[in-house]
């Protein structure tokens, strides 16, 4: 039978990750892959969690191998509030301000499936991190692609599209914008205070939301915290977070927070999804966050993601750093540099001669909703070696050198 | 700020689970609940799992506690491609005909997803189980609703609904027919195997899919199994199953099995919805059905589920038998039993009066998405006592005859 036509509209547009297919050569021996943002899972703390596990479900196996809530397991509820009462000075959140998910991918989709619909409008980063987009693209809205600079999204150019939205009409269809604050996914950037406050200010001005992603905040390695959106606008804020940088991305345990009426509302849009969040993995987590300070166990890993960054951003000056125009940036904390070459450089049509010099990293067309910048590429720092991040550089430029001659492209 | 305003229209619209709301006062003290249909948890093979949970993560940890793939764990599909072969005697399910959900919750939310849109329709049995009809509605189709009789759907009705939608040349947006085919929840009753094979006919005929859910095929007590739908039209049929009932529901672990073109779609809608399923449970899963053989291992269970049908029967004949009108169905396995009671009672107005006489069902009309029979309700027969089963029917008529009493309903 024709099973295309029997799929729905959303269906027949989707595509699979392209990353997904690009990192499929990643373990090729000889490969330095500059590609996935997956932590190193020999800084899980594996033994600490196989005791907890045979303990929970020896003595607790009443809830753990049991049906839970659609809200979410309470003790690692009470364990995350302690968490944000320690380290952000966040001391109103309750309960039913929080709703725990699979990942901060499922967080993502259910905001999406809550607030939007085809006729909606969101504002997004440009470039966006993929997840939001395939998760938000499931209601088919329009996205207002906001540029990301160095200090965050651009948001006069925000302004000028309310304030067209307005001028048509159609304001009160825009649901809301989303920011990843810190050490932002592919731009490697943080938003400053400055503009932190000047988005929670259009937002009461255009009466909007603000969803806040903040799954790198915890892995700065220099610079001074900044305040969150969240803490500044808590009435309008919707904040995800993840245990996946922190912990483990195997047990897929994210967390959405805001209001208690968007809560209920995100809920019930779980409830139709998978109607509740492992057992398990949740009384895992709250049992390790109760038992160990969740902070000072990565210390040593944020350590060595830190000397990563400072390798390579060392490796990407002297390899390079002589390019014309060429531009990164340079991440206080977080996983990823995001490197823009010069025009006429198609990342993605290069990625063959990479993979032929046996290095990988991820084409930026990868991170539009829109017409791509393809001269831009995404570059992970935290599983390669020190070493291997100098010779991966070397590489590249090999590759950027072969490919700009072959174009004819003047470097 | 006014949130309601910023929903989707499908948010506003949806209702938290009645059940929920109804069995919140279910462990009051003294209170006999007829009401969930979760299994046991003392019947969990908790040690068995505390050791192999504690291996993997020693073991294993670099899967166990790392991102997987959207499709999920090899090791598990193997497994349940052997249970497949084992019992069902099905020998052509490949890793590419089968995805992993987090519960078979997920696996209904995702073949809506990936199905239906607004102006689709989608048959479902009348009454309809509420998981899936708050799954579908996600995408706010059009329901055509089959009545249930006792050896499955009214095909008849169903033929002629779809001759109407052939007629107003609506029928190529009829998507699927959805089939609970052993021991219906909330009916209890199984699709014989005429009515299966001449579902198959029209579904040919008419060209649409079959999504066959069988979370309860495992739980039969007596009488002979029924191949599957998916087994006599794997081609147009996507079969769907959870390890919830047969291992446990804490894990939330489902699967869809289907045509290759139609799981890689699926896939995709998963990868937008959550990413992947927490490694962990799907590992742990996995080695336990390599070790154990699932099914003796729950044979004792089913045992236990048959003998209190049986008492449930018999507690039914001797307390509601003589009611006029009165009419129950008598499953073969699974859970749960449905009572439709004299026209004129309404069950969910009667539930304050059971409440007091400390005995919970759950009304019929929690499993309608069209006008409900209001005269029925569904009663889970797994997790009471042989006892209170009968102590629980002495309670239930007394309710009974209160409410008719006071509404003047003879009975």
């Amino acid at each position: 039978m024709n099973f295309e036509s029997k799929l729905s509209e959303v269906s027949k547009r989707i595509k699979s990750s392209i990353i997904r297919e690009l990192l499929k050569v990643a373990n090729n021996p000889g490969m330095i892959s500059f590609g996935g943002g997956v932590p190193d899972p020999d800084t899980f703390p594996r033994n600490k969690l196989a005791e907890i596990s045979k303990e929970i479900l020896e003595n607790e196996h009443r809830f753990v191998l049991q049906y839970g809530t659609t809200e979410g397991d309470v003790e690692l509820k009470k364990g995350y509030i302690n968490l944000l009462k320690k380290y952000d000075g966040i001391d109103w959140v309750k309960d039913e301000n929080m709703v725990i998910t699979v990942g901060s991918q499922q967080a993502l989709y259910l905001v999406g499936m809550t607030l939007l619909d085809k006729n909606s409008y969101c504002g997004v980063s440009r470039p966006i991190y993929l997840g939001a987009a395939s998760a938000f693209s499931q209601r088919a809205p329009k996205f207002i692609n906001i540029p990301l600079t160095k200090d965050g999204l651009d948001l006069e150019y925000l302004e000028r599209e309310l304030e067209k939205l307005y001028e048509i009409g159609e304001i009160d269809k825009f649901k809301f914008v989303y920011a990843i604050s810190n050490f932002h996914n592919p731009g490697g950037v943080t938003m400053n205070l400055e503009k932190r406050k000047k988005l929670v200010e259009l937002a009461e001005k255009y009466d909007f939301l603000i969803v806040e992603d903040d799954p790198y905040g915890a892995l700065r390695f220099e610079g001074n915290k900044v305040p969150s959106i969240y803490s500044l606008a808590p009435n309008r804020t919707i904040l995800l977070n993840t245990f996946s940088k922190v912990l483990a991305p195997g047990l897929r345990l994210g967390v959405i927070i805001g209001d208690e009426f968007l809560i209920r509302k995100i809920t019930m849009t779980k409830q139709a999804a998978d109607l509740c969040s492992p057992s398990l993995t949740q009384r895992l987590a709250a049992r390790y966050i109760q038992r160990y300070d969740l902070y000072d166990e990565i210390a040593p890993t944020i350590k060595l993601y830190g000397e990563k960054k400072d390798t390579m951003m060392k490796a990407i000056e002297e390899n390079l750093g002589d390019i014309k125009d060429i531009d990164w940036t340079r991440p206080e904390g977080g996983l990823f540099t995001w490197i823009t070459l010069p025009k006429g450089i198609d990342t993605m049509e290069m990625f063959e001669m990479a993979k032929m010099e046996k290095v990988l990293y991820i084409p930026g067309e990868a991170f539009y909703v829109d017409e791509p910048d393809r001269n831009t590429m995404r570059i992970s720092f935290c599983l390669p070696s020190h070493e291997e991040i100098h010779e991966g550089m070397r590489r590249l430029r090999r590759v950027i050198d072969k490919y700009a001659k072959e174009k004819g492209i003047e470097i």
